[in-house]
């Protein structure tokens, strides 16, 4: 594939955009927007990557309206950049190369719920959020949560977790099924409803985490659970980050199914007790949740208990209270607003990096000492449970060297996951901010890769300058 | 890609397998065997498919030498057929452009087994009942049980499931990352040990039921779980098939985490208390497995002792004694064997589909009429907490119209379970059987997984004939 790309030019074809853009406006008036104002909003990253901004953005109401954007978008050698709701952390949705910002925000329907087979059909701008809401009465929940109230289209196309993931999976074990449009504009239907096949290659897995490279998402069919009978959870804190997660490691080793086990270290507790009026102790903290019968998650809680005093922990206390347990997860949930109160006219800047959990205390410890060696302030949160957890990294956005020991720990940071078997992301994604790290990691693999996104995107269209350095 | 293959000319290239055989030879002396015996137990198919043999086998014995093998035969343009234990029902390991068979079965070790992190890494060629006796003594046990002992390659390859998928899931959510060898040669590494990850394009899951169409498995990092604490289960039959599979649907609905639940026809249920010597009542059954503490599952089995009187079912006798547990799934796993013994001297023909579970009464029965209005002598098995289903239809090998009957009887079953938005095979894999309906179940989805084939395997030599026509 000798053709030479916008991107690997170094340039933009200002010509086939300019091109792309007319059309589009011909064809979908107001609804194609070249006001700077809609072109930032969209070209807008929550990191320290530049803002890119896309030369147009289109809101698209039909998987058929998202072919047609395309099919005038390859005809015209135009980038294509999808956009949910904008809250990803690595400049997924930066334009590096301009193009059409295809804005999904407006395809956001429940298509079909079907309770008997434990699923859905949604559209991609539907929120997590605005999801859980709809299906409230159906005695069914959609456990992934990522930090953001994100779309679905948007968690889909990053490989999503969130904080209930060690016991319900990530997004990758959560969708069935997909429709994408191809970046030929052709529309394909991957997956389908039963629980599982083994009918040819699985493109369902192939597109879930390819993050608008290889195909737009148009619609979404998911995984649901039942809402447990019974849900118990409390905090537990530690003597120090080291115990609590030997303790962690234990609660999984020993099969109790929990479903979110969270660690705050000690200046993430302040800031959440700071901003959500908690009375927490200043210690490494454990936040956790249980599912299951009213029994049930008594037993699981008593057990987590027993393994937290052995390595030093305690009190635990847990509660089957709803009122209780909600201003809990809702005080994790505003850890990163918690964070920015540390250190206010402060940017956050966000990072993981998952590693295997019998690693976990050995690379949070060297995490946290690095932290203190280069005088940052960065409180760190985790999924602890699936090895997974981030580091929210305060800077002044006017201290070039400040932001520079940043990015420095940032790559230390990445680069002791990969070393100790992990992966750069466990959950936000490559987009642009973790490209350089994939070499490493993947090694050969990334050829593999790189031959797939030719061989379904030879112009290189979709998304360009994301995951894969072409 | 322009290149005719040795397949789409319909023709094998004997001149270049000559030159790979004689180089192979060379360099792997007795253990490339060309003698007629070993290729025939290579191409062996245990369906009515013709049997196809290869030109030679080698035994290899590292990833290393499977490189050199794959080179060798990239070089001469030689199809090449990974092997396992032969045990596919759809003829993955039949060579039908001729070429050269790398045995996998010596590469058979365990590597390491990380208990802390709940996984372990294992060569291609260990079977399920040697991986989990070697891990008895760990606390730990792979749960995934396809009806043969089957090589953990050939059940990564085929996206293999089985008794327990309804809780543990299938090779797809079990298998952490893989070494592998491409059609060029190299050695490349997908996925880490970390449990989750967003670190570009999936490509172990793009390789997990991908047949050695795409690259050879050399290695595997598989997720373990706990042996359980506690154990029951039992059987309880039900007035009629449908009766049992509404008790399956609201038995899955009702969030109660079974570990196994399947389902036996009549005439299986004959055959095995014949075959088994078990004196179960002959109506259709359930039998069923639950895991966890002991509380715990004493709850679930009286939670579903509920459910299936709802329907009519019962009495459901359950119990937590091992030995009785290991009659009953003996007889269960014996249910192949046991089929042969209600027609003696016929071959079974087995296959398998898999509808959403809303639409397993409705598939199972229409699937039962039509064994009925044929006059086919077809019992059935299903792990129907999945929607998954299998008919072994007992077939004369000498009569041509009941091999007739049983192929246009295979080839509705399909379609009928395509139209329920299901799919043409669940766990068995597509194979050269069942190629002919992925057209219809997967759309212009199929020209994408060929665009696959054709960027990582351009000289169409891996596994040729299989899953995708090129």
């Amino acid at each position: 594939m000798a053709l030479a790309t916008a991107e690997q030019e170094g340039m933009r074809d200002a010509g086939g955009i300019e091109a792309a853009v007319a059309q589009l406006s011909a064809r979908f008036a107001e609804r194609c927007s070249i006001s700077r104002s809609v072109r930032e909003h969209h070209g807008h990253t929550t990191t320290l990557l530049g803002n890119q901004l896309p030369d147009a953005v289109v809101f698209a109401h039909s998987t058929q309206e998202v072919s047609e954007i395309v099919k005038i978008c390859a005809a015209n050698r135009t980038p294509i950049i999808p956009f949910g709701t904008g809250t990803s952390l690595e400049g997924h949705v930066n334009a590096p190369a301009g193009g059409v910002c295809i804005d999904l925000s407006q395809m956001d329907d429940v298509v079909h719920v079907f309770p008997e087979d434990l699923n859905c059909v949604v559209q991609p701008g539907i929120t997590r959020t605005k999801l859980n809401e709809y299906l409230r009465d159906t005695g069914l929940f959609f456990p992934i949560d990522p930090g953001a109230d994100a779309s679905l289209g948007g968690m889909t196309a990053t490989r999503a977790s969130g904080t209930n993931a060690v016991r319900y999976g990530t997004m990758k074990d959560n969708v069935l099924a997909l429709t994408a449009v191809m970046p030929d504009g052709s529309i394909v239907h991957t997956g389908s409803r039963a629980k599982k096949s083994s009918a040819g290659y699985d493109l369902t897995r192939l597109l879930v985490g390819s993050e608008g490279t290889l195909a737009i998402i148009t619609e979404i069919t998911l995984r649901l659970q039942g809402i447990p009978e019974a849900i118990s959870g409390g905090v537990c804190p530690f003597p120090d980050v080291e115990s609590a997660c030997n303790a962690v490691i234990v609660t999984i080793q020993s099969g109790i199914p929990v479903a979110r086990i969270e660690l705050l270290d000690t200046l993430q507790v302040k800031a959440c007790n700071a901003y959500s009026k908690l009375d927490l102790e200043e210690k490494p903290t454990l936040f956790l949740e249980f599912h299951g019968t009213k029994a049930g998650v008594g037993e699981q809680a008593d057990m987590f208990g027993e393994i937290a005093r052995d390595f030093g922990g305690g009190p635990f206390e847990w509660t089957d209270k709803a009122e209780d347990r909600s201003r809990l997860w809702q005080a994790r949930h505003d850890a990163y607003w918690a964070c920015l109160g540390l250190r206010p006219g402060a940017k956050s800047v966000t990072t993981d990096v998952c590693v295997p959990i019998s690693r976990l205390a050995e690379c949070v410890e060297a995490t946290r000492a690095d932290i203190a060696e280069t005088g940052l302030v960065a409180p760190l949160v985790g999924h602890v449970g699936d090895g997974n957890f981030h580091c929210s990294i305060l800077v002044d956005p006017n201290d070039e060297r400040e932001i520079a020991a940043a990015h420095a720990f940032i790559e230390r940071l990445n680069w002791r996951a990969i070393e100790m078997e992990g992966t750069c992301t466990g959950e936000h994604g490559v987009g642009q901010g973790k490209m350089k790290y994939l070499q490493r990691e993947h090694g050969d693999a990334l050829d593999v890769m790189r031959a797939i996104k030719r061989a379904i995107d030879p112009l290189n269209i979709m998304n360009p300058g994301k995951i894969i350095p072409m």
